[in-house]
């Protein structure tokens, strides 16, 4: 290890506070029971751990109530879509996915296993996550590119009976949405009179317009780095072509820039950059998120000139919006009632839920509460729970 | 859960310690490092680990400095041969993989992550471990059945840099040639004088044979149910045929219990009974290991009456033969030493370490130690680091 000393980039790891704090990894596996003599051994293991495996096998709910799985889920990646790094493949998407597990323990009391695959094929991916799947109580996406996570989403939820999450499509469309509903109130509008711009067609793009349109939204506009989505084009994938019809009711066909004229919100989840005399061009009280990361699509100071609410991806400036409000709860309330997929209504009750939070504080620089709020996982848990056994998702 | 009340299956669980020991499962993932502010979010989460995932990219050696993989190890089973239950399924395994993880942890400090596979296809399994592989620093698979077992094993080595190791197979093996080495030494015996018969041509039977051989011992004779094997048999499968021309010196191709007749050993792995007459005509001070579990080959107070060491699996009589004494420490010192497979020699060290920890007080009934003694796991990882360095699969 003495070559850690010594380089350029050995030393700079060093003396930068991140590297320390992820050295061993984030994460652990524990015993929740202890083991300290044979009587112990002989319950826990055999000859007694015979006895939990007979019963299970016998009747396969009890696995619920006598192993880890009603608690435990799978996070999984391909690595090809990490943050903003793009394909960096399995290996180095780890800390991210160790980074998920342990927000899912410490706000949800999830447990969660990292699962970096070693493939992009979208039929690998199925295939493999099905058949390591039977321990597990529910699958949480990362970080696999679009447009192949609608697909391996889709695939995996008809295969099983436990709840399957991409985080990147319906974490963010789902904070997003609560963001929204409480911008839309602190500026006096009716979510039904809204006209969204959305920057970016990729996973995030396209759950944000699907839940908008879920939510009665009427006029929605998304763009990707050809324009606006419109059905006129002919180099749409097949969900943005899907995207196309449903969308657009203006029938807008050019930049996102020249969309964003009296448009009352825009959200951006891309890396392109918007100039400032778009948002100038908005309505009035706009509402803005620029959501890329690190680097929004306008800085924040400079669209809250013009902008009433302005919300950014980042922790330095108000109104984060980050996934963390919303998969820890979103898991807990699904593990709690055992749901068998996440519904439309268990996504837009979560949403519902974070804004609910905010309560009587609203204002236009905080329309989301904090990551650290302890209110938000637990009301999130409930709604989510309650909106499952209308939908007819939960098992228990 | 009101219907857990009611019922007679339901009550006989309550009624029993082994059930609730077992409610909510024996393990959990939990953080290592505390995210409380906005700060500990920015290191552990974004925007700080992208810095971690980009060194990774792109020096991968670096995962096992920042990640959980140089700790943590996949414990995979297709749960077609659980303990003594057959093939009971993935699910109705959990608890005992469960149990695994628990040990790794417990007595050799490694984290252990469950894979219950629901596949039974050898093709399918290596494929599937394969791809989830990246993650973790070893493979210990558990509980598939024979002969496909050895194909996994052989076939998952070949294409992981990781150690992948069969417990069925080699950590039976190892406890087993601990105790012979023992049971040799105490009797007065040469390890290369011995007649040994092994009764079981499975998972442990054939780990068992192979590594006697390696081990320097002559005449060694296996049988399965239809007696001894031997080359004239025309119902061996691959594994077995091979075995044939490795074992049986002296040619005998009768009953297991025939060929007991005059050996030093008898070695049992399967689930047969052995009759008290065959114990009787071994050599005088005879060396017995009735490993069935439950229910011993021959009750050991029976074989007590003839054989000078009996050993068993059980953990009500002395001498038991418990995987928990290898699998741990030897993963534990795999890993320390970031071997890329496990060599023969690194079992045969695991084997003597074993053995070693009992000096001074042998005696016929003390040729293994506790499992709960804590020298064991401590010596067998520091012996099986040693050896990995010295067979060259040590890469750290």
């Amino acid at each position: 290890m003495t070559e850690e000393m010594t380089g350029p980039l050995a030393d700079s790891r060093d003396s930068n506070p991140v590297f320390p704090f992820h050295k061993g990894g984030k994460i652990e596996v524990r015993p929740t029971v202890r083991v300290r003599d044979r009587a112990g051994l002989s319950l826990a293991y055999t000859p007694g751990v015979a006895q939990v495996s007979e019963a299970i096998a016998a009747d396969p709910e009890l696995a619920y109530r006598y192993t880890w799985k009603a608690n435990t889920v799978l996070i999984v990646t391909d690595g090809t879509a990490v943050l903003g790094l793009g394909d960096i493949g399995p290996l180095a998407a780890l800390p991210v996915m160790e980074g998920k597990s342990l927000l899912l323990k410490e706000f949800g009391g999830v447990d969660a296993v990292p699962m970096c695959l070693d493939t992009k094929d979208v039929d690998e991916i199925v295939d493999t996550v099905v058949r390591i799947a039977p321990g597990f109580g529910g699958i949480l996406l990362e970080d696999i590119s679009a447009p192949r996570c609608f697909e391996v989403e889709s695939r995996l939820q008809e295969r099983l009976a436990i709840p399957v999450f991409h985080d990147d499509q319906h974490g963010t469309a789902i904070v997003v949405m609560a963001a929204l509903l409480n911008s839309a109130k602190v500026t006096g509008r009716a979510m039904g009179d809204l006209r969204v711009v959305v920057s970016g067609a990729g996973a995030a793009g396209v759950a944000i317009a699907n839940m908008l349109l879920a939510a009665g939204i009427g006029d929605i506009a998304v763009g990707d780095t050809r324009g606006i989505v419109w059905a006129g084009r002919d180099d749409l994938t097949d969900v943005k072509a899907d995207l196309a019809t449903r969308t657009n009711r203006s029938g807008t066909s050019g930049s996102i820039e020249a969309a964003m004229a009296g448009a009352d919100v825009f959200i951006g989840v891309s890396s392109g950059q918007i100039a400032d005399e778009a948002v100038a061009s908005m309505a009035p009280g706009a509402i803005v998120f620029a959501l890329a990361n690190p680097r929004p699509e306008i800085h924040p100071e400079v669209a809250r000139r013009s902008a009433t609410v302005v919300a950014t991806g980042r922790s330095d400036y108000p109104n984060q919006i980050n996934n963390v409000l919303a998969f820890p709860g979103l898991f807990r309330g699904a593990l709690d009632v055992r749901a068998a997929s996440i519904s439309e209504g268990m996504k837009l009750a979560a949403a519902a839920a974070i804004a609910g939070v905010v309560g009587d504080d609203l204002a236009p620089d905080y329309v989301v509460p904090s990551v650290f709020d302890p209110r938000v996982a637990a009301e999130v848990s409930r709604a989510v729970g309650a909106a499952a056994r209308r939908d007819g998702v939960a098992q228990a």
